[in-house]
């Protein structure tokens, strides 16, 4: 089983993807699609929807994990990622690839057992659990890795 | 020139097709493309983006019109919104056709020639700037249509 965990966003949205066979993690693959802020916003979400297909062709997941998206004060930019997400969840849909949501207390608590763990202790936790050396990074892809690991311990899914 | 007015939502989304020429307006199609709510998220994203690009299909627009979105109290219903959005830009870029964007003050005193006029006035002149025996139906497509028509008298295309 193949899972693709997504961080959505317009200018950057990281994704992870972990095999799962017997219970095992293993990493096939991780990175952050970014989008040039010189292009028109039409653009951007263009190319986000080109390059996330491109992935989806090279790495096959069998399902797919996005973040739940919360509204901050900054609505502004919570509309960007919105419409980053609706372009994502369409390019998912399209492939025939299943799409489930965690909280971000959910990805907390499923990777570090606590709900209350900082940013630093996930990613630590996420580079643990894939026998990685470093923190994977950008953040992004560290935050979609923590999510697709979500995915995959909540049994959502048949591993 | 022929442009495509859009009012997004995820449940309802209106569209409302002008031709101007040489000044005139006239009518080439409304309607409203409405997903089933008891379809998931993604299916009805991708619902919506199927029904979207038969229209741009049936109707070739030279450009399109969307009013820009605020965030109300309500923020799930904004971030649907907001999504539909996402997943309609797409199309309309893929589909190679310009966007532009008006506030709903700005469609409001383009139609009526005031910021303050309340929904039903809007309506009203929209039916008779298209020379129109009834107020176009539903609300959503009457909405399109107004937009459409704030894009021609902008001048930001060539009438």
């Amino acid at each position: 089983m193949r899972v693709l965990g997504i961080d959505p966003g317009l200018a950057n949205t990281g994704f992870g993807i972990i095999d799962c066979s017997h219970g095992k993690f293993s990493l096939a693959g991780y990175g952050v699609i970014e989008t040039d802020s010189t292009l028109s916003h039409e653009m951007r979400l263009l190319a986000l929807y080109g390059r996330l297909s491109d992935v989806i062709k090279e790495f096959k997941p069998d399902c797919a994990e996005m973040e739940t998206l919360y509204f901050s004060r900054n609505t502004s930019s919570a509309m960007a990622v919105a419409e980053a997400k609706g372009v994502i969840t369409l390019c998912l849909a399209q492939a025939g690839i299943p799409l489930c949501f965690y909280t971000p207390n959910q990805i907390k608590y499923s990777v570090t057992g606590t709900k209350t763990a900082d940013k630093r202790t996930v990613q630590n936790c996420v580079k643990l659990l894939l026998g990685l050396k470093e923190v994977p990074s950008p953040d992004h892809a560290a935050d979609a890795l923590a999510g697709a690991i979500t995915c995959i311990n909540s049994g959502d899914i048949a591993g």
